[in-house]
């Protein structure tokens, strides 16, 4: 069969990663060496580039301009939180053949999975041949058909060692500390605060995942157990938490009702999907330490109370990158040029874990529609049955994924006898 | 003159750093090697250990925990907030007095050498031989006598490191971005928020610092100003901005006034020294959101708006640790030792740049009571005229502080020509 010529556009969309760049430079690297190929053209801010006809040239970039994107965190094209209705994209569709593009790769979640699926069922349709693939970025790591998603294990790392240096900080100046990491419906992220943990004492104490129902008087309960054990206690809290099954009642609204004042902000902010807005925003933990507060200074007294929100650094902040990610974030953009050009398909590229005591993987890929499909959430074996904590199974999953932290330790409790 | 002979205690004091350790470890290293130290003892959380005779024997430490204690953010001997009075101070040399302590090193900030000021006159108006040195730290940089202080370049690193992120992230998806950093009455920290600038248009594009008044009007319209000409804006502000010269005026304290409901919160929280709390609560950065989306929305619409707090992170976070700061806690430890030992001295130990446009320093130490008298705050000649940026100046003073940042880099704008 005759390989298929023409142009190659490829974009970002979603929340960036810190590793979302190298799947970039990794396709258009593999996109350079294919005859085939006839132009690279970066999409400027993801579909909302392709509808704006906004490209730039990808397969003129200097190699030193490679090696630099490479390195450097969040979404170099520019993302787009868009989710193009059947409209755009016949929009984006006349574009593409408009601009003689024969090749399409999207980095992004499952919505981006979808967005590339409908594109290419519509090229289809008209005959056009057409080869698509979804590059998988997360830092939620909820993607369907994979066994965890790049960006994650960096985000991870960063949120593993926020919280080893935040509970050596408690250790310093004891007091019950509240972190809240992102997540909206899975709970991998916040899960992973345990991972940099030093020794039995260590902190977070308690962790809350969305997938668990969230309820006040287990948490005062929890944490106050904590306190009278270790006189401080630290606690990771996903910012999804809900004391209901749907999104209406994530513990951030209650928060809002509660705190704010009538007339100074009358309704919580919203994002782009019309979602109450998570992140960038301290509302959450200083709900949390205030509903703490509360409910601890009677017997008590005062208490050293803090709330921290971790916010976007968790998925932007440069030199902190788990190795395994960088290479797999690498490999998935490599692949997917590399199955488009070599294979007559289209799909998803996933990671699966192959079985064994030593971390390895096989990276392959499935229909655009089978992930597109859902959103994953940390399966029931990840959380302990109080819903307080994790598992070891989770640790033993996840440990792998972030490299190695920097070596932390305390001094030997050699006491001084008292004279 | 015959040496000093008899046991050494050493303590930590204040908000951790990310090298406090370091010092405390070169401390210990040097005072091992003299024959005239009996015990090395660590006091627990500082002052506070000292009273209740809480130490840990650091001269028996192995060499492998000594290894990885440096490497560990955070007081590993645990810190302390208090501020011994005369009558403490009275207490803690009679412990000495009884452990046959005679020589004391306490690494904090300035209240730490007015502590260890207040216990050395003591020791000499009773005759006890004695010698006691102030080994420096804070995340702040604002103690007087040294052109900069262990732990500011490993935070300054943080928070530069974190706008760098950051400012790409909010490159990917445009928007207003606010981001508080510590600093209640120095902007240092703040300021270091623009060192890993890429270009001309990275953000943060506006910096407001404790050192000058903050102005709402002139906040909201310089943002908009920013806003009008990129489409985005990032600003750095620091958690002891106030509008007026008082800490009773801080922004934060009219941001519970207005933002929080009666009765749930009637007052804000306070820290151990009675003052406002800033840092642990995510209020000051909503609250600046909160203005800026009730000033513009009429202008402009619905903006993307987020505040993030950088939090404790910024002191604590492993693995982000500047060289020349980690080179320097070493140093200053170790010369504050060897300074005791074999001079007949007491003081503080600080560090001088010397001119020329290599950075090199030289270590050295002043009285006691020098350190001890006030704060430091930027120079005039750090802030802009506008008060809403850094100069230059403070530019070429912080970047050899902070090491060399993650490389990063922009796609080249090489645009597809449309069809």
């Amino acid at each position: 069969m005759a390989k298929l010529k023409g142009n190659a556009v490829i974009g970002q969309s979603g929340g960036p990663t810190c590793v979302i760049n190298r799947s970039l430079v990794a396709a258009v690297e593999e996109l350079k060496k294919a005859h085939q190929i006839t132009g690279i053209y970066g999409a400027r801010h993801g579909v909302e580039g392709i509808l704006a006809e906004d490209f730039i040239d990808l397969g003129r970039q200097s190699n030193a301009a490679l090696a630099r994107l490479e390195n450097t965190p969040a979404a170099a094209l520019g993302s787009s939180r868009m989710k193009p209705k059947p409209d755009d994209c016949a929009r984006i569709f006349n574009v593409f053949r408009r601009y003689d593009v024969r090749y399409f790769f999207y980095i992004g979640g499952g919505d981006s999975a979808q967005t590339a699926n409908i594109i290419n069922e519509l090229a289809r349709s008209e005959d056009y041949e057409f080869r698509t693939f979804h590059i998988p970025k997360t830092i939620d790591n909820d993607l369907l058909g994979s066994d965890h998603t790049p960006g994650y294990g960096s985000a991870a790392r960063f949120v593993a060692s926020a919280f080893l240096g935040d509970d050596l900080d408690n250790r310093s100046l004891k007091g019950i500390k509240i972190d809240v990491v992102m997540g909206r419906h899975a709970g991998f992220l916040t899960a992973a605060s345990v991972l940099g943990k030093l020794d039995e004492d260590a902190g977070p104490h308690l962790v809350y995942c969305p997938e668990r129902t969230f309820s006040f008087d287990q948490f005062i309960a929890d944490v106050e157990g904590v306190y009278r054990r270790l006189g401080r206690c630290v606690v990771a809290v996903s910012e999804g938490v809900a004391t209901g099954p749907k999104d209406e009642d994530v513990v951030v609204r209650e928060a809002g009702e509660v705190m704010l004042a009538d007339g100074v902000r009358t309704e919580l902010p919203k994002d782009a999907h019309g979602h109450p807005q998570l992140s960038g925003t301290g509302i959450l933990a200083d709900y949390l330490v205030y509903r703490v507060r509360k409910a601890l200074t009677p017997t008590h007294g005062k208490l050293r109370l803090r709330g921290d929100t971790f916010g976007y650094l968790q998925r932007s902040f440069p030199g902190v990158v788990s190795e395994v990610d960088a290479k797999e974030a690498t490999e998935v953009g490599r692949l997917a040029a590399k199955f488009a050009l070599t294979s007559d398909v289209d799909g998803s590229v996933i990671i699966k874990r192959k079985p064994g005591a030593r971390y390895a993987v096989e990276i392959t890929y499935l229909p655009l529609s089978k992930v597109a499909l859902g959103e994953r959430q940390m399966p029931a074996s990840f959380i302990n049955k109080a819903g307080n904590n994790v598992t070891q199974k989770f640790i033993d999953y996840a440990k792998p994924l972030i490299g190695t932290l920097p070596k932390a330790g305390l001094a030997q409790s050699k006491l001084i006898r008292k004279r």
